[in-house]
């Protein structure tokens, strides 16, 4: 163990190798806009190949645009350990949402070259396909046709709003590889990821021991009341669909306070119509979200919420049309795996604290096949999604440096 | 009186005139759609001079568009009785909402004249230019001019979605008229409405009988919070600009209810952003409107409002900014032109009660030079600004029949 102490990665490097992705997108507010699959990511992709095989890695892409970057090990009948993340980025992203994972498991990679290391089992670094979302409207995609989770046929035939299949937007990037896109046999998965919250920075932590996934719970709402008129409508003949939406809002707001600071609930979106200053609303739709690091308590919540929502809607004379989209249990992360995560943190002394990860990432989904974890380290405000997303590189050395110690670790543990 | 119980409107004939003004702009669903100022209203507009010709009437158009239309009295010193409302519609609007008022006054003078009836003042009806406001951003534009209430090149500058300003709209037209647009010496105003509310009709009233317009105090409120992402930002941590709002318009239906039946607050109008399923929203732009029949219960309001919504943003830690765009007193009707209507209401046995305008009306604005009377009539369900908007042909006939008695009732008043 002392002996792995001193294999550190090259933290200049990274961060210099961070800023280079960045220049792929770039926005002058000093973001990025790389969006899965546009002219933009086939320009990430292929810097991102070319330093791959400058790392003498051999790349295949499968027929999502999944690309795995491998370096062989000394045993060639040991499972591939892969690590990794993804390139695409929010409309106006940030420079290290996903890229962070990507460019820190080539680190880990030139590293290895760097110390002459020949780890026992190969490693794959893994850029997945559309972690985010934001043009196909279906995040997650490359992670979860490769899980299973989602039909390649359905998955291709979804468009943007300019109606571009993901089928020929692969094609037309070139990255509609030839191989399966389907889960294959691996010993462990380890993704590096900012935190995107707060609670790392306000405690002063370095690293995030992720143990696993929040369970969630999903809804489309709509109140149905009755526009009429704001100056002739007196308050009794009123059925006013955003005084019931706003107390829905309220109900879902207290519901999250009343599990303490591991409850999330929100309404992120809300359309109003007719959305005229003089009409009350006669329609309202909305969504709804609850997370929970446990499964029962989101089984709990939801058999709160339904009913108190459908109270409120009756106390407003509005119609309340409630639909679960789903329910996902909480997604616990190998055991084995994050030992290894906490063990690299407490070796090189950085101040760690086991975490849930309340975003969704590409290892919830790998995590239904191959023993999975996560590190987190902190962002700026808890600030992702956004632009202005900042984090040190002392931060981001840190958690590669952890990355490095546990994908080394377990490629060379024994059988 | 006795003698004037005889003269009585033709209610089959104004009914067939009110179905022939709805042709213009009629919508499939049995609407009108017949926006200011465009080709449609043009139709309409020389419909409605034709049958004013047709009735020996002669008619002036002024700088806005105002269409006067004039039956000479036998006494040339005496002021005009004025009557009258709008030709113009919601996008989606109804048959009545306006029409009624006018094709009413029409109707007022045909039988005048079946009747052989010099009245001693002379009469005239209006057609105000754009009282719906739903092209130009801009209400009671024709009445708000001729009132001074709005200066006419300001009003000419106003441009629509298109950018066709009202100047050129009027040109395009031909309704650019040369009249001046302002007030002008009258006797006095009655205008015949439908109530656009569900008073009337759910107490069986056929006339209501207004006594003023409602004060009113509207305002732009924006919450500024944080947005951040929904899955990994705590309670403890989160400025959600949409459950500050939520509070808020539960506070605005709050205060309403504490007026009982004559109160109004409203939120019609909503904005989220960035509205994203799971971002907590990071801003909420809104209007808020509150209605009064009492001034002094308006700035009680007021003064209740501000501060009570300034606390619950400083408890969600969000910026609250909120503008008050503008207060109106209580505009009360004149007593004798109010009790004309009621005179005439209980001449012919209708079914009448006291009622306060809650919408706006352009008899609100030339209330400010002339004294002014309100008739309402029901409307079914309370539905206006609606296609579905419906009256039937006896209450129409009812308002018509008020409306004739108190314009001829004046304009024969001993001076």
């Amino acid at each position: 163990m002392s002996a792995q102490t001193n294999q550190t990665i090259d933290g200049a490097r990274l961060w210099d190798s961070l800023m280079d992705m960045a220049r792929f997108g770039a926005t002058p507010k000093g973001g990025v806009r790389r969006l899965t699959l546009t002219d933009i990511d086939r320009q990430g992709r292929g810097h991102f190949a070319a330093l791959c095989e400058a790392a003498g890695l051999s790349l295949r892409v499968d027929a999502i645009g999944n690309m795995f970057a491998r370096r062989e090990g000394r045993d060639p009948s040991r499972l591939p350990v892969l690590m990794g993340s993804h390139l695409d980025s929010q409309p106006s992203g940030g420079k290290f949402d996903g890229a962070l994972g990507v460019i820190a498991g080539l680190e880990v990679m030139r590293s290895l070259n760097d110390l002459g290391i020949t780890t026992e089992a190969p490693i794959e670094l893994v850029n997945w396909t559309d972690e985010e979302g934001s043009r196909f409207g279906h995040s997650l995609m490359g992670s979860g046709v490769w899980a299973g989770v989602y039909p390649l046929e359905k998955v291709y035939s979804l468009a943007d709003l300019d109606g571009v299949t993901v089928k020929s937007a692969l094609e037309d990037i070139g990255y509609a590889g030839p191989e399966r896109a389907q889960a294959f046999p691996a010993d462990a998965y380890f993704e590096l990821h900012i935190e995107q919250g707060p609670i790392l920075e306000r405690e002063g932590k370095a690293i995030g021991i992720v143990t696993g996934a929040q369970a969630q719970v999903w809804y489309d709402a709509v109140c149905i009341g009755q526009d009429s008129h704001a100056g002739t409508t007196p308050p009794s003949a009123r059925r006013d669909a955003l005084v019931c939406a706003a107390r829905i809002i309220d109900l879902v707001d207290r519901l999250m306070r009343a599990r303490g600071e591991d409850g999330r609930g929100t309404v992120g979106q809300l359309q109003v119509l007719p959305n005229s200053r003089n009409v009350i609303p006669g329609e309202v739709r909305f969504s709804v979200e609850f997370r929970h690091p446990s499964g029962a308590e989101i089984d709990r919540l939801a058999a709160e919420f339904a009913p108190a929502a459908g109270a409120i809607a009756a106390s407003c004379g509005v119609r309340l049309d409630l639909t679960e989209l789903f329910r996902i249990p909480m997604q616990p992360f190998d055991a084995g795996c994050v030992a290894l995560v906490r063990a690299a943190a407490a070796r090189h002394g950085l101040a760690a604290r086991d975490i849930v990860s309340g975003a969704g990432h590409d290892a919830v989904y790998v995590a239904r096949h191959v023993p999975t974890a996560m590190i987190f380290t902190p962002c700026k405000d808890g600030l992702s999604h956004n632009e202005a997303e900042s984090i040190e590189p002392e931060e981001a050395r840190a958690g590669c440096q952890v990355l490095f110690d546990a994908v080394v670790a377990r490629a060379n543990r024994a059988l």
